[in-house]
């Protein structure tokens, strides 16, 4: 494992997008989006996607010169088609609209239909910060979780993601899959081998399992609390809405129907929607109560919580945010750690397109 | 126990608040707001709370001649002062609002400060599905629970309720504490004196404990996820978020400052803000897509879902709000079973305000 810098590796990644056909803008933007993720210290997330993404585009189910459009709308709301493009490049422009609309009329809550991946959720709830608005950003996904009580594989890990703008304090960023784990935790665990705790996985009879490639197997991941006793039915409830949101008000395809994002998975050939869908909002703080009131009251909640009592042998309460931005400033410092077989593909990646790296 | 028909209890509800000094109108909508939470098999939040109320207006934290009123909005957006009422009328005045809002705009979306109790959540998100929208309700509550690592009791169970409205099926409603399990489950355990599932409650050293007397005897509620290695720390996300839109948007006490329900314990004599928040938000789905396409697609949604496959032994995939909607058919028909000592409560009551029970 070696560290790269992480300037070196998002101009990689902008280059290859493109040399896929992405104008300047659209590639600057899409690589920006994917390595924050890395930056952030999601890696399941970041750069180890980028020939995932390139997969898509090989088999036709990106388009490189979308024309991304609002197809509905009112003061507050939208819906927008983003034409099969890259959700990296997608979602940031919905998210810019669901901005100026609650510039406009305080709030602002736009669905994507016809999107893709679009990287990490909380890149673009963060989008509102620098407004003083509070953002918001949720994105149905590939089925690989089954409601309480199914065998079936009909939701995705649906993140939320939110973001609350502060004054002294950093700002609160709450980024959350609707799973007991995320996946990509999962494949932690798969490389070295290593079993997972109950209530993450459950086998292909819906039988509880401690494998972590219980899913490979046929199995799924559990829903947030993992069985019934432990409030799953509240993480299938969260991963609902998620989709819900994200794709029946818009139009994108929700459920089982959703398109996976691996290019060996076929999408389902019956369709209720188009592509995968997202869901964003945007709040001005000043919309409810002054501005400087609003950040001096986050700021006291913060500083409250961060100096909880905390139970013998932890450091710290942590304010959702702290180890992200934390991860974020060491890796610019000392670059991102990535592993031999990303590494290796991206350098397959490199040689296809006539790239260094 | 017996069974009481829920218009006898509903007319009893009514006339103690108007005992105490509701006018008509607002004393039929607070007894229609916690009647709903017996008919739908919330039984903690119904009439069982009936004499906390009235301990609290004895305590003098009840306003019954309150001024309800917009301090602060924008055409998506409104703060609401509750003026100290009770929050079965304060909050079904906010969502009126908020639902106003919507119709002009698209979505509105409402934080309440200086308000109390307000029954079930799931009440209040329901009032938009008339209205072919969809209705968000959330609410901070007396601190119970501590965030992951933590042995404070910083957060109330702080639920979320989201409706959804369909054609032929019924509404989606989703009603959910962000703890692993309600206070309510917990205290039918202590009835029984039963222990606890693991993940629901830790001691007063933040040990994880089963003794179902934990939160009493100084523990703490847990988050949604129960420890951190089961996603605590996202029912700790969770929880904050609806305390932050509820109280720091609003400017109601946030976090340990909230006043407790319960008159036995005072309010922090250092308040943060006035009373406790609610966040509401209407959305109309026609501001997203044409309505009869939404419908369609809701109802097809929910058919997949409750067409799931089942693990071996399990009936059947719940759908958000099945299991209230069906007790509320059940209650209307056979009547609302009461615990002894809750009528002993209620004929207390009648006493006190010279009604017959």
């Amino acid at each position: 494992m070696n560290n790269y810098s992480y300037k070196k590796l998002e101009k990689f990644i902008l280059d290859v997008f493109l040399k896929i056909g992405y104008n300047q803008e659209q590639a600057v933007l899409a690589a920006k989006v994917l390595i924050s993720a890395d930056l952030r210290g999601v890696d399941s997330h970041g750069i180890a996607r980028l020939s995932g993404y390139i997969r898509l585009w090989e088999a036709k189910r990106i388009n490189t010169n979308p024309t991304i459009k609002i197809t509905h709308e009112t003061p507050s709301t939208a819906v927008v088609d983003g034409d099969a493009a890259l959700g990296l490049v997608a979602a940031p422009k919905a998210m810019e609209i669901a901005i100026e609309k609650a510039k406009n009329v305080g709030t602002g809550w736009v669905s994507v239909k016809n999107s893709n991946h679009y990287g990490i959720a909380g890149y673009h709830s963060m989008m509102a910060l620098d407004h003083d608005m509070i953002g918001i950003s949720m994105t149905n996904a590939s089925p690989l979780v089954s409601p309480t009580f199914s065998t079936e594989r009909l939701l995705g890990t649906n993140p939320i993601s939110v973001a609350i703008p502060t004054k002294n304090q950093p700002a609160f960023v709450a980024d959350m899959a609707t799973t007991t784990a995320a996946n990509g935790k999962l494949e932690i665990l798969q490389r070295k081998k290593m079993d997972c705790p109950t209530g993450w996985v459950q086998d292909q009879s819906g039988a509880i399992t401690t494998d972590s490639f219980g899913v490979k197997n046929g199995g799924a991941l559990l829903p947030l609390g993992g069985d019934k006793e432990h409030g799953s039915h509240k993480g299938y409830i969260l991963g609902s809405i998620v989709d819900i949101f994200s794709a029946v008000l818009s139009g994108a395809n929700y459920g089982p129907w959703v398109p996976p994002f691996v290019s060996f998975l076929q999408p389902p050939a019956d369709p209720v929607g188009e592509g995968i869908g997202h869901f964003f909002g945007a709040m001005r703080v000043d919309a409810f109560r002054p501005k400087e009131e609003f950040l001096d009251h986050i700021d006291n909640w913060i500083t409250r919580f961060r100096q909880a009592e905390t139970i013998k042998g932890q450091e710290r309460v942590v304010i959702p945010g702290d180890p992200e931005r934390e991860m974020e400033l060491e890796r610019k410092k000392n670059g991102i750690p990535l592993l031999d077989p990303v590494v290796e593909d991206l350098k397959s990646l490199a040689d296809k397109f006539g790239l260094d790296f």
